[in-house]
């Protein structure tokens, strides 16, 4: 959610309606009156912003509606049960156009074993609109948080990052199952799923942890793709991968021997680094030498005129 | 749902998830693998085609929005939880908008004790989009489903009908207290909320309880926004009743005996009437006499080209 408006939003609930239902991580954590747990996430897609229909296979768009908010439940290590589906159809072809849609995301609902249990659907005058909500179950460790980093905790990321313009921002593989087993195996503190930017997001969890965090630039795990946008872009292939977003990887602050341990165990295909560590001064950070300098959390934010 | 969409979603899901997950149902019932159930559902509302954002309160859209996700609960007599808000705003003003849109949300969710406990939100080129999920508990008896009218079923209906567009399609308040009554002190067999018009949803109910229905149209209870309406645009008030839609008012099969009893009791604040009843002829009708004659099913449905 835009920050002035969350900001805003917190202000207007009544306290015991603020939390836990976090409304800053990537899911809702939901207590169910009868016990038990589970979290709810909700991401909406428009033409234009979040692709371009006339360049853009439809299968492609219906695929990463589903798939964006499978890494929201993979955030908070939640495992998907259920997504409910909510269009906005252009009138001219919209039905074509919705089935298409539905057909990238059924492959995507099978490989997850979740059901598409329902949704919404509209004809209009405007342009695409998707809003996929899904919702998962947490595990008896709990859901993973956003705002439980501490000082010392090391920084770890799954996979590489920037240029996913180049086509991973459409057919990413969402994290769920890497973060059920990191969560339910080792000390993860907290994580979020990279959406709006590298350093902006690695920026929030700590910011949400009421803490700073310090990168090392040099062991940003930096994607060919970052590289290959460089060469023509004239930024850097670390800008792109500090910057571009939507690489859907997961961020994780760990404590510091689960760490270690984590590193050497490597359980996962896709590979783990470790590129920095959580700090008690409140801020983004780089290394340089034993110094720390200020780092601006570059990203994607949604601009109101 | 759109319905060719719906028939062809259902076709395209493995059997194992069709059901019973509820595709045709105001919501979806989930059944969560730790055991327990609930039910989420979604409405997306546009610009154009729900409101006009040019003549309407930014904060009645907003209430709405959530209003009609409430009526949707009600309909399955669920007892809702949770909200997640998405938005897809135009870029000039977006943000005071969705304060506004918000406003009208917050005392419905103070009302009905539901959090709002996430969303996302957009900044794009296009018009105003707000897509709503709710989340509610299911008690005991299991959900309000509409599938299980049966023959011989009596035809009740809450409040009246026809004229919504003069102001109650913004202003209702969602049958979620009648429901949850009803449904745990009566053998209320099937149900509904009405958005699409009295005659079409009447007959969905029937038609996915695989029966037919029998109106008494002389018994339909008629608004005098219904009235209003009449006076200037060439049709009758019952015309109106029966396809207006967006009254949001609960269409109930319920048991003869039950009906009986729920009649004499009036145990809401608004009436309760009969209107009809359930037949084992497919197809809606209406009594003249007692002959029975084809009655189409006048209402909403989205358009495509």
């Amino acid at each position: 959610m835009e920050s002035e408006l969350l900001h805003w939003l917190r202000s207007r609930l009544p306290a015991d309606r603020r939390a836990p239902l976090g409304l800053t991580d990537d899911a809702a954590l939901l207590m169910l009156p009868t016990g038990g747990q589970f979290v709810a996430t909700t991401d909406l897609l428009t033409e234009g912003v979040d692709f371009l229909l006339a360049e853009a296979d439809p299968q492609r768009i219906g695929r990463k509606a589903l798939a964006v908010n499978l890494s929201d439940l993979a955030a908070m290590a939640a495992r998907p049960v259920a997504a409910l589906v909510s269009l906005a159809l252009p009138r001219s072809g919209g039905l074509a156009l919705a089935k298409s849609l539905y057909e990238g995301m059924l492959p995507l609902a099978a490989e997850f074993d979740i059901a598409i249990a329902g949704g919404d659907t509209n004809a209009w005058d405007g342009g695409l609109v998707l809003s996929v909500t899904a919702m998962g179950t947490v595990g008896a460790k709990g859901p993973l948080r956003r705002s439980s980093a501490r000082p010392g905790d090391w920084l770890l990321v799954t996979g590489e990052f920037g240029g996913s313009l180049l086509g991973r921002h459409f057919d990413f593989t969402p994290r769920v199952a890497e973060a059920l087993l990191l969560h339910e195996r080792y000390d993860v503190r907290a994580g979020l799923d990279c959406s709006d930017g590298l350093a902006r997001d690695a920026a929030h969890l700590a910011e949400e942890s009421g803490c700073g965090l310090a990168l090392r630039l040099a062991d940003v795990p930096v994607s060919a793709s970052a590289a290959e946008r460089a060469a023509t872009s004239g930024r850097s292939p670390l800008d792109h991968a500090l910057g571009d977003g939507e690489d859907f990887e997961l961020i994780l602050a760990v404590a510091p021997d689960d760490a270690r341990r984590l590193l050497a165990d490597q359980p996962l295909e896709t590979p783990l680094t470790c590129m920095g560590e959580f700090v008690a001064q409140p801020g983004l950070w780089q290394w340089q030498g034993d110094k720390l300098l200020p780092l601006a959390p570059t990203g994607w934010e949604h601009r109101f005129a």
